[in-house]
């Protein structure tokens, strides 16, 4: 195992690397934001973590005593800054509120170094009645991560950092085992030294760990070509208060219904995730990076709709629609050119080299029979090198005083645009009722045979506390989702923003299938209450 | 929905369609089998329905009066000859208890007409204490249509042919909604009038039901290409005796963990699935069918896994090992020049002509690359003609006094071989024990990147009673299967053959989460006894 132990490695009131925050906005959002909202954006204020002043009591010692005992006490955290810095996740609403002076923290930050201290700590908090939030990258925008103890006197927060690495490549059947505390990075940069890859990359990369990817079902920006993180999770092993679990073992099994799936996505409430096994591939050899331009939407998505089907194979293939092509363009400086001319497709295929350009051309020929033109590989290489960047963007707009969040839904290609028409028509009238200028742009980010993904961004000049000026616009969406046939989300997660919503889509018994998985596993219910199953 | 209400269209003592039934055994095969066994086969005695006597009761009148109240008097079965027809499924044990004279079979067979019809039926069997075997194709050959009451005072057999027909396609999003009775090669001929097709061709499929497929996590010959059963299901109906589930809103939801999979290998033990909806695709415009050899099982093995984990995408891939070749090459008539020339892979590609052949092209290369040679196409079209024909053979050899059986496992590629040495082996040494001369044929029929499976065809000159002869042999392949890190099924299912083996491949836990569902939904513990969850 790698140990990670440093604890500041992300901004603790915005996203990721410090030294990779701006505080410049660049110079063609600046013109478009004064545009959109009516004024130039002005800087706002921070604040110190130490400036926190935190309004949830510090572990006691008697129950810091026990975990010390089955962690090391090194491993057993109450310093101001470790609970601060593990009070929330990284959803605009959370960002807002590390801007606070008064904020919930955990009791305790409790960083297990081995599985057999996973379940030790999960024991004793059973015992105890301590509430348990998993924390692994530290990334999730669903609320999963709030300080919430339930019904139960506290809360801990359990740090997966120590148990990290790559345990095992089975490198004939392309096969590696992490341990679930494991970083994206550190993952990749592990497996590209045995000449492989495993190409999952979420907006989160940078942060999200393996446990985490599993835990939420992530999709990545590859998943077109290498399936969500669900399809390359071949085992698990899980670690729950009564007991452990390790599953998934063999490709192509029909023993009963597939029990990692009902892990995958259980969000820490049914126990905590210690090992993650996935499919791996060889390093591709080839990247083609291609774009196509569309006169609309429409036909953009009915492109991907039939590259989709018949399965040419890109790894990346993403629509933007009328407002968002704008806005890269004009991120690629081209603003003046761009607006209203139609929607940008980015594709990229990878693989051996004549299977790569074996599939391009497929795709291509796909694309242009349903109307797409070549445009310039500028959009595409621009894409490839910002894919990552968004967030970081998110902070600097966030510190000038504008609103900037995404949401996200799937749906059949048939309901595809009943779908955006609902959760824009939500938008609208939601930040309408909250008086506030807003531009929402939208792109298709994951294809199926069946259906795609729709995700949203929202800029908006929301005023005063604009956390709860979201809230309500929010729940709007979210009921328009549900009405219009999408799902509650479609790689985010449930968390504790959508589990309000989670019966509208599993129905009663679907939830008591949730609950009956709970209550044989978490009896004593002590695992991150309130995240994915709704209050009774 | 299109009814089929015809009770009489399987063999009742042997597989499929009566009109096909051969009772000659093919001149290569016969010469095969004097030199496996030592003796020249000879016909044995059947018996017919009316011979049975069944050794458990028939329903009595008031639970018949209920029943008959939910579902109309005419669809509530009592007779004998409904009663022998729905006694177990097709395994070749089922086949030899099938010429006993006594035979136990279900109390009554109910056959609802519509999904509260079912609701109606568990019900009542839930108040008065039934036991409810679900019954689609009567295809099993794990034992899960053994009319087992467990603790209850009677069973009953649910069959839903009446439950059946295309409900809705969705020729945009390519998904087609059935009813769960509907069987295989009706749901093909629907789909095929509007110019799609499922591709989910088991050896089962000239009978088997679509909600049989979603039930037992079946694979198909195709699903190279399509993906298995668990990979086309894109929602799911399903009644349970405490309410009704209808799950999968959205492809690539992470709406928590995914409940469509917790009723995919369900076996019916949580409830009766009443409705399966569908991936679909357009009807193949090209078919390329194709044969390698090579040197031996290893290396085609690996080729094999060399495309699959280049994704070449082969609808259909598979490598018969040299005793299997040898056999089939015997059927189509060459069999001196054949024995000891090695494998052969059978590949076919489909899809949009030019995506076919360039598809085709790709794997070629691969699997040249890897030491195939390219054989005769004979090869593959007389694998692709004859490619449902095989229990039809079983059937006549059983006639011949000659015990056939298949098993099958899967694994990871890097311990493909160790585990067929170690199934190979339990094989030798329990049809050694029993004294039985016998040749063992294997086939790698499924690829997925990370691993293949297995298939195991036994043909064994067993005295005596057969089926009790075999039980010990099965048990040692067993304990061989999870010791060498197989999975106890890889499509045939778990049923009540497999089940003493679950735990050891699921863990407690596993066991404890999948009761734990049960309990949840079916308290009253009704649904299917002893299948899939072993007896505590």
């Amino acid at each position: 195992m790698t140990e990670h132990t440093e604890v500041l490695d992300m901004r603790w009131d915005g996203w990721g690397d410090p030294a990779k925050a701006t505080e410049k906005l660049p110079g063609g959002v600046s013109l478009l934001l004064t545009a959109v909202l009516g004024h130039r954006p002005r800087r706002t204020a921070r604040i110190r973590p130490a400036d926190v002043e935190l309004t949830t009591p510090e572990l006691p010692a008697d129950d810091v005593r026990a975990l010390a005992a089955a962690v090391g006490a090194e491993y057993v955290r109450t310093d101001h800054d470790a609970r601060v810095l593990h009070a929330g996740g990284k959803s605009t609403p959370d960002l807002v509120r590390r801007r606070a002076r008064e904020q919930a923290a955990p009791g305790a930050v409790v960083l297990p170094g081995s599985e057999a201290g996973v379940a030790a700590v999960l024991r004793i908090a059973a015992e105890k009645g301590l509430a348990v939030v998993p924390f692994g990258g530290g990334t999730a925008v669903t609320g999963g991560l709030e300080p919430d103890a339930g019904d139960h006197r506290q809360v801990i927060s359990l740090d997966l950092r120590r148990l990290a690495g790559l345990e095992r490549l089975d490198d004939v059947s392309g096969e590696a085992t992490f341990w679930a505390g494991t970083r994206a990075p550190a993952a990749e940069a592990a497996l590209a030294e045995r000449g492989f890859e495993l190409g999952h990359f979420p907006q989160s990369f940078e942060f999200a760990s393996l446990g985490g990817f599993a835990a939420m079902r992530s999709s990545g920006q590859n998943s077109a070509g290498h399936g969500r993180f669900d399809a390359m999770v071949t085992g698990l092993r899980v670690v729950t208060p009564t007991g452990t679990l390790d599953l998934g073992r063999a490709p192509g099994s029909a023993a009963g219904p597939d029990l990692v799936r009902a892990f995958l996505g259980s969000e820490g409430v049914f126990g905590v995730i210690t090992q993650v096994r996935v499919r791996v591939h060889e390093t591709p050899a080839e990247r083609l990076r291609d774009a196509f331009t569309f006169p609309d939407f429409r036909s953009g998505a009915d492109a991907l709709r039939r590259v989709t089907q018949a399965g040419t194979g890109p790894t990346v293939i993403r629509l933007s629609d009328e407002a968002e092509t704008a806005v890269s363009l004009a991120q690629v400086g081209s603003i003046g050119k761009a607006l209203g001319k139609g929607c940008t497709a980015i594709v990229l295929h990878e693989g051996p080299a004549d299977l790569a350009r074996a599939r391009r051309d497929a795709t291509a020929a796909v694309l242009t029979a349903a109307g797409g033109k070549p445009a310039s590989g500028k959009l595409a290489e621009s894409w490839d090198h910002g894919r990552f960047g968004a967030p970081y963007l998110r902070d600097t707009l966030l510190e000038h005083g504008v609103f900037a969040e995404t949401l996200e839904t799937a749906t059949t290609w048939s309901n595809l645009h009943v779908l955006r028409t609902a959760v824009t028509e939500a938008l609208t009238q939601g930040l309408g009722a909250a008086g506030a200028r807003h531009r929402i742009l939208c792109h298709v980010s994951h294809v199926y045979p069946t259906g795609a993904s729709l995700y949203f961004t929202v800029v908006a000049g929301l005023a005063g506390d604009m956390a709860a000026a979201w809230e309500p616009v929010k729940a709007r969406v979210n009921d328009a989702i549900v009405t219009a046939g999408g799902t509650i989300s479609h790689h985010h997660g449930v968390g504790t923003d959508h589990a309000p919503w989670l019966e509208r889509e599993i129905g009663e018994h679907g939830l008591r299938v949730l609950r009956a998985i709970k209550r044989e596993l978490d009896p004593a219910g002590v695992m991150n209450p309130g995240t994915l199953l709704p209050r009774a």
